[in-house]
């Protein structure tokens, strides 16, 4: 037997240990690349299907003459409480957007509780009824539920998992796939609220003025696009990982490329004077209540329009467009006129926010 | 002012503590009387509408010209391994029998991880591998899912959410509130494997024959009793708190008794072996393959026979009827001749079965 024969059959029967990937980091979380290595190497060899792979925020199924949409994001934001929010209300809004994002309108959900043991009782029934009035909000109704302890030290006060189901209401099909070379990519509103709100009580900042997260229920100015009649691509809600990584996902899944004007996404100055004590870039920080739409360029104005005139995208604005080449990259013009590849991160710059 | 009305106002204003009742306990988790107790003062109060009230294993909805089951279950049991399975096959089965429980053919699956910092990716290869054989031995699809990384030491391994979407294939409601008096009680075979199968790991027991877990998917017996034509009224899986409980649940939602005959329980000599040694009774122990149905007694021959056809359900046996009074009981009579009420348990026997 030749030696290549040979270390083909070892490599069979026992894989060389691949010290990167042999254990779980925190990164693997946090919505850049190691997430995605994760996902390519683990999850999708394991599960390979079409809604699978369609890498969406939620998959769409046929059901009898209806189209579903069906989504579910685990919630292990730290802390619970946090200016503007707490983990009960973001677990309600982050499954709504996922199902929004999917063209849907959020009808249901379920929620399965993790609890460690001591938590205190008054905790829990303060997210349970933030939950309450964040579905009122989203107009969905919690059907189902469920609820586990693990002893004290196994757990964190409290996770919460949501799966949502929504009906699509739109005839296309959004997601990467239908993006189009022209496309106008525009975003819902200002950025990097919530990452800022919460690693400001996580550091104990303060700053001039409080910063809040922009947690909110984004199916009212997706519905709002529909109802204008603007041809959506695409919709992409911009948490982990930020515009940044949301932009190189849909850039590398369609084989596409962005351009994105720096100087025409709007940050607030408290965020963006936040960000630069941190050390935060705001493209790459997460927003619960912000969403991405790519959209043919001769109705981006219209559709500017439309959003603004909803309170929870007032500050809509076009921030750059889809071309051909080079493939599957994003490209920056910043704002003192350079250009540069904003890449997706590794990890994450802040571990456990949503 | 008097006395009274000033108290009142304080309850209104500040609600005295409540010291049984001010922080989670594991007991909270357990399927007993404190997780009763939990839902119906923290949960139900928020989020009271049909579909949760309804109080089964998952919501009934109408979607267009569907009626679909929607479920959910997070698990997290210790060990991640054990004998006969582990937490990923665990949290397949566990989900597409709440949908089989509705009368629900499952459809598709959605998966959330919470992968603690450090777990060796070893495991959660092992753990995804399995749930891709169980989807496959249930015939759902797992369509979405998500991923969250906790620090070390703020999780423990690996906790899984799976939700479950199904569509009901009955055209009667199942549930509760269709249980009759004169319905018999079946169960879909023995007891007491799941439970005692995870407590001889976590004990280091050995037995003379080793226990597996009974975990298993149950569409494929509750689809043979509606092909039969059974007229089946309800179905519960003999999960957490195990056959006690959910009878009692049952008796408690629909102000009934039920009356079960010990003898005719089937336990496998080992577990009830087992069980003796461990201080635990194979009614309160968690299975995860079997089930309860309550069905016509004049059907229930004909029930049992279908159930004995397949090899999930071949120790099917009838144990028990439904009576008028005393409303809310269940009563045993034991193997020795006499009766005594089977309570539910306030706590659980074994935390963390699931």
């Amino acid at each position: 037997m030749a030696d290549d024969d040979r270390s083909n059959l070892l490599n069979l029967a026992c894989p060389l240990p691949q010290p990167s990937d042999d254990r779980i980091q925190l990164a693997h979380g946090g919505g850049g690349r190691l997430m995605h290595q994760l996902l390519e190497r683990v999850f999708l060899p394991a599960f390979s299907n079409a809604a699978l792979n369609a890498r969406h925020d939620g998959a769409v199924l046929r059901v009898g003459e209806s189209r579903l949409a069906f989504t579910t994001d685990s919630y292990v934001v730290r802390p619970l409480f946090f200016p503007g929010g707490n983990i009960g209300d973001l677990a309600v809004y982050g499954t709504v957007n996922d199902l929004a994002m999917c063209g849907a309108r959020p009808l249901y959900l379920s929620a399965g509780f993790i609890l460690e043991e001591g938590l205190p009782m008054e905790s829990l029934r303060r997210v349970v009824g933030s939950m309450r009035s964040a579905a009122g909000r989203a107009g969905v109704t919690l059907v189902t539920g469920d609820t586990k302890v693990v002893d004290k030290g196994k757990g964190d006060g409290i996770f919460i998992n949501t799966s949502g189901i929504g009906v699509v209401e739109t005839g296309t099909e959004l997601g990467p796939a239908a993006v189009e070379p022209g496309d106008a990519i525009i975003i819902s509103g200002d950025l990097g609220a919530h990452g800022v709100a919460i690693l400001s009580v996580r550091e104990g900042l303060e700053f001039e003025a409080p910063v809040v997260t922009d947690a909110a229920p984004l199916w009212e100015p997706v519905e709002a696009l529909f109802r204008a009649g603007i041809e959506v691509h695409c919709l992409r809600d911009l948490t982990r990982g930020g515009l940044a990584s949301a932009l190189n996902e849909i850039a590398s899944t369609r084989g596409l490329s962005m351009r994105v004007e720096e100087a025409r996404v709007p940050v607030s100055e408290v965020v963006q004077g936040a960000c630069e004590i941190l050390g935060l870039d705001p493209l790459y920080v997460a927003n619960e209540g912000r969403f991405a739409a790519f959209v043919p360029a001769a109705q981006a104005e219209q559709a500017i329009e439309v959003l603004r005139a909803l309170s929870v995208s007032a500050l809509a604005a076009r921030i750059g467009e889809v071309t051909s080449d080079p493939e599957g990259i994003v490209i920056l013009r910043s704002r003192i006129g350079g250009s540069r590849v904003l890449d997706m991160l590794s990890g994450e710059q802040l571990p456990r926010i949503c």
